[in-house]
């Protein structure tokens, strides 16, 4: 048995454009952005969805958006995914890339949130 | 004065995949499909994501996930964005379609929540 729930929407842009992109969205969902410290790559846009992280990541690759899954078991979420049909894509540190058929990115990665929201929102698996 | 807010997350796919994405989907995050008989393009996924609609939408394109922004006054929004560097990709219904700098769609539709949601969430522009 193991949870998950959906974490962030994930704006890739490409890396020269991602400054850019970022002060667009900031300005055009009237939210402010937060820059990541440890990871520069990222650029928060605060509370710009309702219960979702949302975030511009510059990227080595053409424009998408892409959906985080967060999980207290990435193998049993991989593998959970992987029997509906998604394939895997490529793994970055403890992330999981998976294609959904259909053709669209997600990711599946430790859990990010504080303790008592994944424990009020995951899903549970058996 | 004018009013906006994020409406839905359309995970766009292409037509011959579309209802094997849209079961992928409602699997892979634990909701129920909801067809809309007037659209048949759009399979809804019944609360996949909190607040936002979540829908597989049967493109005639390349996959690619896109957020639709809702508003009472779609010539001013999209005056608004376009102000804020995006560009205009084309119009479909009283839909107006862009693209975001670093390369994303989104689309600025008429208000589609019910008017008290939209009244509660929606932005304010001056």
């Amino acid at each position: 048995m193991h949870r998950s729930r959906v974490y962030a929407l994930l704006i890739d842009t490409p890396e020269a454009e991602a400054a850019r992109a970022a002060e667009f969205w900031s300005a055009a969902l009237g939210v402010s952005t937060r820059p990541v410290p440890a990871e520069p790559q990222f650029i928060g846009l605060h509370e710009a969805l309702p219960g979702l992280v949302t975030a511009v990541q510059a990227v080595d690759d053409a424009p998408r958006y892409h959906l985080d899954i967060e999980t207290d078991d990435v193998p049993a979420e991989t593998a959970r995914l992987l029997a509906l049909g998604a394939t895997e894509v490529s793994q970055w540190l403890e992330c999981r890339i998976l294609r959904a058929p259909g053709g669209h990115l997600l990711c599946v990665l430790p859990v990010e949130s504080p303790p008592e929201v994944f424990a009020a929102q995951a899903r549970t698996w058996s």
